[in-house]
């Protein structure tokens, strides 16, 4: 069965080439939100990984509240496409980028992050622009060191300025609870949620991150809203975690092995170009589903080498191989398309439509 | 003045943003012509770098006999640009490629290699398709363990397989020779040479590659072409292998500081999604311009992370800032365009035309 579809592929389209079952993803979509609902907090998946507003109208539709966007220029083609409730989790900074904040603003929900005084104070004339208000959520780093503030305090004081700003509002708390960090993350929250009471205000948005967190989903007390990404292809990494099978990746890279010029080594067509150097912690840049034993050891541009020493199986050169990706999402955002799959059925490409939104 | 222009670059296009500098890029095209011309090889640059029919029409006017592509999609977009002396420097195989390479090959000159036979037996209906020869080069591999046969029997059998099948023609020799292992690829080359003389072919194309090796360009005796490609941009690997100095560096990735949540670090937005996670081999992930003793540390999808502990001058939140990236090639490969400036004027908008061409 499998060998029939790498064949239709490499006949239709060639390889390398990107290749999602359409089963499998419905599948994904049904049971994370099956698993927000049973957890009493809403869905609002991240577009990074599909970046395809085809996929997030299927996420809205199975019951997500919204979607979350990383860069402004996701946002606008999501918008374009009708999503209409986006929480943009970055720091937007630039006039430029505050003038097309107003425009978007103007006709859509959006909500945006902020971990700092400096994005706060430029965020307000995208607000006048709209001509109604923005409201915006305050990033807290509760362990990662990646964005947020470190303290509560620097939460509270964030939210009274952003309460103070005319055009903005105080939407709540931004939280990527590290994976054993989810009782810190309720500390920080509970001590930010008391100060901001104090002011005056309330957090209507409490959102939680990470597909490898859905095994922690509602655990914080007061969370209102998820937003897992990866879920909706999952890869290797997701697999290391313990939150999907091999049967939940939804998205095989179709590779052609090009060369074995030694008994030992192998290359496919699949380089650093397609499958990325991101290894995502693991070994090794991906699963070879025919040859699990192979090792994609490293990268050319255009070439994955293949250690194949201490593999019992051995590919040919024109053999189509079927490769899970160590990170699904930068392999995603190399294309600028899928091709959609049912089982062993194709059944044609999909735009990955906010692909090269770097702004 | 790099204040200036740095000033436009976000109020314009916003950031991350990949600007060149084409009196840099005609600088570079020119000096490395000069240095093929001096060595008296052709040169046949790489647009693997660039992406871009526009820059390989300067490098044709500037001298080169043609150009070099990785991807059968990138040929396509050459040949579309009118382009006519392409080398696809890969192991082509399968039915969908060579109806395309069929195609091609109708209305351009193409030369492709090949290191084994399965991949020269697949390549015939190319020829028939398009009624007329497909010279086929061999690829030698004389030490990086990549692609290539690894003795020079194998090279010398091929060379026959491929002048005893019909449409196909023996072209000649690809060699990429490791920095230190020019007089290996010479003994390699010397043998082959012997060999498939005695089989009464000669190689009319003997091309050696690599930006790192163009201080060695020349050194084979018998090569008739170089194939470098990074040259055009130059970046932090080029200036590590001693072929290029800062000033040489043609892009810059202008990228904007969104948080700063601690004294010793902040966060930039051109994540992995930006500037790759191909560190080139090198420490950290590109060399700030401005704050040159800042270490971009690593990377979520779009945020940098910076280390500031060993850096005397710090970037506040807002700033702009200029990256010289450790690997050109595929940074470039993120964008579907770069931003075009002279010195501190900025001329416009360049496609990166042959992005995304997986296939």
């Amino acid at each position: 069965m499998t060998t029939t579809l790498a064949a239709k592929i490499a006949r239709d389209y060639g390889t390398p080439a990107l290749v999602i079952d359409m089963d499998r993803v419905e599948r994904n979509i049904a049971r994370v939100q099956r698993l927000c609902d049973a957890a009493g907090v809403a869905n609002r998946p991240h577009i990074k990984t599909h970046k395809s507003p085809v996929l997030a109208q299927l996420q809205i539709a199975a019951g997500a509240r919204g979607i979350t966007c990383q860069k402004l220029g996701e946002a606008e083609i999501m918008a374009a496409a009708g999503l209409d409730d986006i929480l943009i989790s970055y720091n937007l900074i630039g006039e430029e980028k505050i003038a097309r904040l107003g425009a978007l603003l103007a006709s859509t929900k959006v909500t945006v992050a902020a971990d700092n005084p400096v994005v706060i104070d430029n965020l307000a004339p995208a607000a006048a622009r709209a001509g109604r208000p923005l409201g915006v959520v305050v990033e807290c780093d509760t362990g990662r060191k990646r964005a947020g503030v470190e303290t509560p305090a620097e939460a509270i004081a964030l939210a009274r300025q952003i309460a103070a700003t005319p055009g903005l509002t105080f939407a709540g708390f931004l939280l990527y609870p590290t994976e054993d960090g989810w009782p810190q993350a309720q500390r920080f929250y509970d001590e930010a949620l008391a100060g901001v009471r104090q002011a005056g205000l309330e957090a209507a948005i409490v959102s939680t991150g990470g597909s490898p967190n859905l095994k922690h989903v509602g655990e914080l007390k007061g969370a209102t809203e998820h937003r897992p990404g990866t879920y909706v292809y999952n890869d290797r990494m997701q697999v290391a975690a313990g939150v999907a099978t091999w049967d939940d990746c939804a998205l095989h890279v179709y590779t052609t092995v090009v060369s074995r010029a030694a008994p030992d080594r192998g290359i496919i067509d699949a380089g650093s170009k397609t499958l990325t150097a991101d290894t995502g912690g693991l070994d090794g840049f991906g699963l070879i589903l025919d040859h699990p034993q192979a090792r994609i050891a490293r990268f050319a541009e255009e070439h994955g080498f293949l250690d194949l020493s201490k593999s019992n199986t051995r590919p040919e050169v024109g053999d189509v191989l079927r490769v899970v990706p160590n990170h699904v999402c930068v392999v995603v955002n190399m294309a600028d398309e899928v091709v959609m799959v049912r089982g062993d059925d194709i059944i044609g490409t999909l735009p990955v439509a906010a692909r090269g939104r770097l702004r």
